[in-house]
């Protein structure tokens, strides 16, 4: 088995794990909410509905690619070196997940991953609660690190996580308070992705690289790998959003135009009070307009603007990514991670 | 100044400073929302409105009472011995708090200590994540305590923190799952009120001697007095819901028996399956009912029953107290607020 598929598996029984602290007789409905939401039970549960595990399996590539001694790890006698970092890996999908449900109360959201959303099927109180308790569990799973860690390791990666969590509801907060303004321009881009894309992805690179025991130098090389990765993908995510296959074609009304989203290529494009921003300003775009508007876009540079943008953070991440030097099967399977995210051949 | 008036003062400025984290330029909004909630800005801030603090106090006059030497303290020279565990207190405030945020959308209330609830001012989107922030600044609070406490300390609290909250979102799950049910008995009322009261009290007095110091058995001796002194002033604060002045007269549309609360006078009377019972299952009680209804609950023995469970957690309580020996003023003065909580005269 590789390396990717034995780090998958121990992520997802860690995370059944976490998660079973709700599996209790009174609270089995509760409990139910929460194994739905991570994709093992309910309508279509399976690889589909729990989505890459890219996050977790980001901790833990790091963590073992910290290890200079692979040898470490040939000793099938002993576990691998990066197992015991597993409860930082499920810490940060218990994360992203409390903010997917969150997320999708406050989007009015009726599906995700094809599936119905935690608030339609239980109603939005119950399904702010569920949130709250994915969120208490990523802290309960942070913490637990105790089991393998010395104290201060745990509060490093605590500590990471928090901030974290605080750059998350920033950007939250940026996101829904944008849906009200109509004099949005690229400067406003930054601030809002940092929080909701990148804040995380470098948490999960930061604290890989803690529980990895890298010095100073290498844990913020991490860091920055992660943050850069992160950005590029945000960017990368948005010109498929619509330029991508589905976005333009069949599956129009899953275009970023029709869903009004602030996205790079449109911030850019507001900015520059054009054609695109009058039709922009002048309310929803609909699924049949998708192709034109999409179009006058790109005429207007938004689609080139944001592939250069996304080039030069994919750049600084590989940069970044070559500074913090990682070892071993670990290094390489990250770098492929890398690639695969950002849509690049190597 | 007293000491719990000092106590007070530096719960006040640490909550300050903790939820300055979001005092930026481009989330002022943001930062208003939780500010406006503290109870330090907006229509009616004040005293009024930040209510009594009375867990966060709870935390420091444990600590303080863990004290032995107490003479530590009347150097003036230095800071007194509580002070450095005040981030913990204003961590189970903020955990407060942040569930109240939470309820208010959960139950549709638009009042709060007579002001409009976060939801209501800016929006049920907004207001979930307002609470998240919250709930990210108490973990924040508590892992900040690395500052002045040992890193085993300050793992040691967090874990009682989170394992507080997930009591918490228990609890809460309990109280939203019941309503839907017409065949609850005494028996749902502690799982429920556990996660819901007793659990963050439990955490103030457990947390607070874990900073204090004190040794496993002075722990869990406050352990426990905080658990059953959050019964007692649960069960206590269920009798005035029903039986208590502002319940009884004028402003009898605040009765728990309007509100349909799950309280332990009526659960015990719904098990009776009498006169009480049959009114409540046809639906909900008008304030011109009040009065009789609150006669009949009262008849059937709801009553009484919920003074004696009263009696008995305040005894277990005060009984735990005295085996956890608090020393000097602070001490004194945690007697005095449980008496006040418990609306006992010494």
């Amino acid at each position: 088995m590789n390396i990717q598929k034995t780090m998958l598996q121990a992520i997802e029984e860690e995370l059944q794990r976490q998660v079973a602290r709700l599996n209790q007789p009174r609270t089995s409905r509760f409990y139910e909410m929460l194994t739905y939401h991570m994709g093992w039970t309910g309508e279509g549960a399976g690889s589909e509905a729990t989505g890459k595990r890219i996050r977790p399996l980001l901790v833990l590539l790091t963590t073992a690619a910290c290890n200079v001694n692979e040898n470490l790890d040939s000793d099938t006698s002993t576990s691998p070196y990066w197992l015991r970092a597993v409860g930082g890996a499920a810490a940060v999908e218990l994360v992203h997940n409390f903010s997917l449900v969150h997320d999708d109360i406050q989007d009015n959201s009726d599906k995700r991953r094809g599936r119905h959303t935690v608030w339609v099927k239980w109603g939005a109180p119950m399904a702010i609660n569920a949130g709250d308790a994915l969120f208490v569990i990523a802290n309960q799973a942070i913490t637990g690190l105790i089991e393998h860690y010395p104290a201060d390791v745990v509060v490093k990666a605590a500590t990471i996580l928090n901030d974290t969590c605080l750059d998350l509801t920033r950007g939250q907060f940026l996101d829904m308070s944008y849906e009200e303004r109509n004099d949005l321009n690229i400067e406003d881009y930054w601030p809002m992705v940092s929080g909701k894309t990148s804040a995380l992805l470098s948490a999960c690179t930061h604290i890989g690289a803690v529980l990895g025991n890298a010095d100073e130098a290498g844990q913020e090389a991490y860091r920055l790998f992660g943050y850069h990765l992160g950005l590029a993908f945000q960017v990368q995510d948005d010109i498929l959003g619509i330029w991508g296959n589905e976005a333009i074609t069949g599956k129009s009304a899953a275009s970023d135009l029709v869903e009004g989203k602030n996205s790079l290529p449109i911030l850019y494009a507001l900015g520059k009070h054009g054609k695109f921003a009058q039709r922009w300003n002048q309310g929803p775009i609909t699924a049949d307009e998708v192709k034109t508007v999409a179009a006058q876009l790109e005429a207007e540079g938004g689609r080139s603007y944001a592939g250069e943008v996304s080039e030069k953070e994919t750049q600084k991440a590989l940069a970044y990514l070559e500074k913090a030097n990682p070892h071993g099967v670990a290094g390489e399977t990250m770098l492929e991670l890398a690639n695969m995210l950002l849509k690049r051949n190597q």
